[in-house]
């Protein structure tokens, strides 16, 4: 081997090299657009020179209280302007953003703001009995330890004044209050190494106990920048909020919009109405949507609708698989559908299902069903792959052996807080589990099979939940469903259906149309996979729109086992 | 300032932290793209998976040639598949790609090839004479201490199969026969600090002794992803290789094609019926190209285009500055324009003229002067401003003061190879110093005036030679122009013209031209900046097509002095 080391004996310096970090995409954004909209609230916008502004005053009045390096700062907030903010206030001052879901009961947020030893909480004033009630509770729990974190509130015009006046009265400083004792000039300083923290996110509940994953600048500026070129995002693109913002940073999608200098449309509450009555609007290019809010805009009534689009939407869609006849749907209203995959602990998606040019003249179902598989990894991401979790060898791209995703690179999370034992589980090996169980077919696009622990064992065969699911959809009369494992006496467990049916029908007709439902099944899926029993009514489910599949668990337990006699 | 630090406790583990590189763009290509065209060259063309195995075999096969860390590969090729090849192959052995423009002298080569210490030299069969002069030059300055590099001729079947056989005779290898020596499936390793360099290039030579450039892989990752958003680069594009790869690594473009999965159309001699040709027949969407390459675009010949477009080409320019008649003629033919700057410092362009929607409405000659100035940082970059290099303040922003352009961040090479001195000033205060004089304007965009070594100094006052020629692009003879300074015995320097006129006239009418092009300059400029001689004759150009002043000022010195009784 030929060495001649010189080439590489050129160290780093002032001049050529920085820490990666989203904070400079705005102040970029402020010199380059200054006067262009950056966030739209209602009657309320900004441009990219206010945000900077309001930005640098946040961070500013946050080191005044002496939050600063290490700090965590939780918010509590639907999709409004200072939430966005918070996303570059936080970091600026040093501190780490720990953005906490709305819909979560007090004494979780109570675990979270405690767990995450937050010194600062940022509470919009339609949730600040929640964040009252979580205090409350922090305080009892920690025995005399507890220090009252800085409370600050975010009024709205658009809500009833009654609420900021009442968190006035109980002590919390008004968030415009606040912005105003910050410096509008601060100098904010870059984080001196990219492996520094920049948020904190608990996992959504889906499982029993929240687990904080800690996300770094450097993984939020590749996300950033993945996240625009796997969406063909253009400069100047103007982004829809259905997404919270509380979910993964919004997909990172918060900073990415100040990288393309784009301008952000805030959506306190999303209904179809809400979403097409915005596109018209503001000629929304982008929006990112859970399958089950892109199910409420497919079956929206015509009037809430806008259609046909006055201009091609982008949408881009993760979480659980969304059925095929959802993407086909989508596709025919004009909806351009890029479908994504991944978790908190992957920035938000980190695979894509990249369309490619052949499958243009493909019928539509069969583009459909390509286009609902979870994909190839982003540019962002070293590697995505299906592994055997005993072997960690990659299953043959054959389309049917199941095996785990698992990813690696500077898109997977620094890990979880104060929780060595869940990080040694989740990296064993140099792979981060994901736990979800996929195959790779021979075009090498992943596609995910279930969750590990909601796959059903019937007999001793795997069923996969979604698999049933992506069935039952194309029945006509169903608007939702989740499938989970039921026990069952004989087979150990069966196939249990929760349906939302587009028209509610009378407790009398339920019977006749479950079977309606199981003999649509019998027609299209193995017998073994037919649900042996279907129930009606609303499903549960997180902030995020994610079917809360334990608590569906829970229930089918608690009907007890399916009996051998069972003539279903 | 409350801290606590375990937030941050979270180290780097296989599974969360790569080294940044571009190599894994080209895997990724393969596994999603597999059969989509990477590189057309004529009736050659390859497909993703093919490109990637090849690049797989030339790591390999080096390799085997005890070629890996910390060696140094020349390549001396215009734009062919091996020289695309290049760009992976040789990283992914470990070694450093040096590309060679092929219009340098024997002389300069052998200093290349020397000082760079090449191990291997590849040559397109076109240049292996250029390439056997050099070596042989390198080995007779060498004194005994010559070791003859590994040579490889890269045959090309448009060109006279004569060339090729002499290079065989002379002892070179084949590199499709040096290919086969490799194993397409090469376990090739990324590197692990992604620090490690990737790329050398010497400084073009518009400066007497050329430097070499060293990038590394981080900033190689950066830029290509930079350079895509920069332009609005979608997933697929069609790219036409007119701008030499050797430039700059072809301004990064060269992985970038690859993160984009898009087709690179190789061109072996850039004409406007060339590019025009390729357009229609692969559908091109970008090029890049010197401005005088625009010039030619703009000029040609009716027969010769295939105006108007069938669809929007984007066009990257950069280099000296175009002047706003090219930039204005070039969009009524419905290319778009993105005007950027840049050095081989900085990975090629890493400022744009960021276009706004307000300018959309401005009037074609507006546009095209604001659409000439240098702009903005691209994402990829920390810092670009203009400074006083005295005081290292940035200078106001009034697109009046002059400074010095000077940039900080990741797109800044890692330095100068072996060369302390250069890296000690260019270096200076923590800033990259460009060299490039300008003014910063109300809106925060970059304007080139000049070179510090082209300004233009006369009677105490700086003219600078950028404005005198935008002016005299407006003359309607003038197909090509360069300013310089020549002695003058009373003002010190005068400007000289050096002019190509679009139709050549006699010797004897030169004289009238002359006085109508200084008429012209005296009715639109300062009377001290008209220049006091105009000649005229082709201009001297390097291989990227930039005016090599340095000749045209050492012709205006060798004119002598402008005489004090001089009437002109």
């Amino acid at each position: 081997m030929v060495v001649e080391r010189d080439i590489d004996d050129l160290p780093k310096n002032e001049a050529n090299h920085t820490a990666l970090t989203p904070l400079w995409f705005l102040e970029r954004a402020a010199v380059v657009h200054p006067t262009r909209k950056s966030v739209v609230h209602g009657s309320r916008h900004y441009t990219w020179l206010q945000t900077y502004q309001r930005c640098r005053r946040v961070a500013s009045a946050l080191n005044n209280h002496s939050v600063g390096l290490g700090s965590t700062v939780s918010i509590i907030a639907p999709n409004v302007p200072a939430l966005y903010e918070a996303h570059f206030g936080i970091p600026m001052a040093g501190a780490v953003l720990n953005t906490v879901n709305v819909r979560l009961n007090a004494s979780t947020v109570a675990f979270l703001l405690g767990h995450s030893s937050s010194v600062v909480v940022m509470v919009d004033q339609e949730f600040f009995t929640l964040a009252e009630e979580a205090l409350k509770i922090w305080a009892e729990k920690s025995k005399g330890q507890y220090k009252p974190p800085l409370l600050i509130v975010i009024g709205d015009e658009s809500l009833d004044p009654k609420g900021l006046k009442y968190a006035l009265g109980r002590g919390a400083i008004e968030y415009e209050k606040f912005l105003e004792t910050g410096d509008p000039e601060y100098a904010w300083q870059p984080p001196k190494d990219e492996w520094q923290s920049i948020a904190l996110g608990y996992t959504s509940g889906t499982t029993a106990s929240p687990k904080g994953v800690v996300l770094h600048h450097r993984g939020a500026y590749l996300m950033s920048l993945s996240g625009g070129l796997v969406w063909g995002m253009n400069e100047g693109a103007v982004y829809l909020w259905t997404l919270p913002m509380f979910h993964c940073n919004g997909w990172c999608y918060t900073w990415a919009l100040a990288a393309f200098c784009g301008t952000n449309i805030c959506l306190r509450q999303v209904t179809a109405k809400a979403v097409y009555s915005a596109i018209h609007k503001y000629a929304v290019t982008h929006f990112c949507a859970a399958p089950v809010v892109l199910n409420t805009i497919v079956n929206a009534p015509e009037d809430d609708t806008i259609l046909p689009l006055p201009h091609v939407v982008h949408v881009m869609t993760a979480g659980a698989a969304p059925p095929p006849s959802v993407l086909f749907a989508m596709s025919q209203r004009g909806f351009k559908v890029t479908h994504t995959y991944g978790l908190s602990e992957t920035y938000g998606p980190a695979t894509v299902c990249a369309w490619k040019p052949e499958w243009d003249s493909l019928p539509p179902e069969t583009q459909a069903r390509l286009n609902a598989r979870q994909g190839v990894r982003y540019i962002g991401l070293e590697r995505a792959d299906v592994l055997n979790p005993r072997t960690m060898e990659p299953v043959p791209a054959d389309g049917k052996t199941v095996g785990e995703i698992m990813m690696r690179g500077n898109l997977v999370m620094k890990g979880y807080l104060k929780n060595p034992k869940a990080n040694e589980e989740t990296f064993a090996n140099g792979w981060f589990h994901s736990g979800d169980l996929a195959v790779k077919h021979p075009d090498s696009y992943i596609e995910i099979k279930d969750r590990s622990k909601d796959i059903i064992i019937s007999g001793g065969e795997n069923i996969s939940s979604v698999e049933v699911e992506n069935i039952l959809y194309q029945h006509p009369a169903i608007l939702e469903v989740s499938v989970v494992a039921r026990p069952d006496e004989k087979w150990g467990e069966t196939p249990c259906a929760f349906v939302t049916l587009k028209q509610s029908v009378n407790k009398s007709d339920e019977k006749r149309v479950a079977e309606d439902i199981m003999k649509f099944c019998r027609e299209k899926m193995p017998a073994y996979w037919v649900p042996k029993s279907v129930l009606f009514g609303p499903l549960p489910k997180t902030a995020t729109g994610k079917i809360q599949k334990h608590l569906l668990r829970t229930k089918a337990k608690e009907l007890g086992p399916v009996k051998m006699v069972s003539k279903l």
